[in-house]
């Protein structure tokens, strides 16, 4: 059995929507922000990093979305991760950069005490967040194939990701509208029954 | 053919110590930051992201270090990556956390500039830098195997980058022996076959 810890308003909602597109049994365990349940001392020793999503496996706990997804892949939904060697880099170089530059440029609008200690650098970093991710919603709207899905003809790990980030995006006031292709990929996405079904279960906000 | 962007002084430097693990046959371009080769417009049409490394392939052109080692190890060396699904999914677990947290630890001790627009700003980043990269190494020496490779007793794509950011961050001054066994790591790696090639062809300074 799989026990994935979540909260709605968090990048666990991609592993949430692939656990639905999987028809995976799981059991889902909201972690609390709002009392900063993710620092507790029990989170703490499943997950030391205090973040979401947390997996736990018959075999030991796996944390990041990019390694949780791969995982399930490998047992449950090959199908999900392109046979060819090369549209598997593609997919794979969307997904670290979503994780790596991407989530990231959208981190510095509110989490700012990561990497700086003052206001000043706080407010700044929050000014320039829409910019640098707007930037990066770009080259993701010229590069992918989003034809209709981010590589190829058929979802993969990478579209998920995709549809929660440019959703975040949103909170930033970043009009997806002048992303032609990524609006459409909102559009598709946002009715998938895995979708629905995460978002009916309360795991996408 | 493969033909390998590269700067020594980079992340690039785990690929081609991929590469020279696995003695497949590339082609390796220098691309000079002091001249910021990586912004002109050849460089830009290969890879808009202006960062290294990039990998030319006979199917087109890859980014994103993660997703060059799954693609080399897919097709040349698939004993890089572990058979049982749940160690895979502690490499790849490995993997994400030195692309999206341990790496951009580090970049905010130079690159402030990605992600904000005042001196003060990059100043306060850069002063916390050390400070978040020692946190993540010490969750690394408590989390990784470390016996004596990332994961398990046989390397897999995790070690080399482990040991390439290990290395980033005695530049920023932190001493690398207070974690025993990163400090382990380091000094085995640094005389492995692959990567005293990558040194001795000028990827890896």
């Amino acid at each position: 059995m799989l026990t994935l810890h979540y909260n709605p308003l968090t990048i666990s909602a991609v592993t949430a929507i692939v656990l639905e597109e999987l028809e995976v049994a799981y059991s889902p365990i909201l972690v609390d922000f709002s009392d900063v349940s993710q620092q507790s001392l029990a989170y703490l020793a499943l997950n030391p990093k205090g973040r979401v999503p947390t997996l736990e496996t018959p075999n030991g706990v796996l944390t990041e979305t990019g390694a949780i997804l791969e995982y399930l892949a490998a047992l449950h939904g090959p199908h999900l991760i392109p046979e060819d060697a090369f549209q598997a880099g593609r997919m794979r170089e969307t997904m670290y950069y979503l994780a790596a530059t991407v989530h990231v440029n959208y981190a510095h609008a509110m989490r700012g005490p990561r990497w700086a200690d003052t206001q000043l650098a706080w407010d700044d970093m929050a000014a320039k967040a829409p910019h640098t991710m707007a930037t990066s919603l770009a080259y993701l709207e010229g590069h992918l194939d989003l034809d209709p899905f981010a590589i190829g003809t058929s979802m993969t790990l990478a579209d998920p990701w995709l549809f929660v980030l440019t959703g975040f995006a949103t909170r930033l006031h970043i009009d997806i509208a002048q992303f032609p292709n990524l609006s459409a990929h909102q559009v598709m996405m946002h009715d998938r029954y895995a979708v629905r079904g995460a978002r009916n279960k309360g795991m996408l906000a």
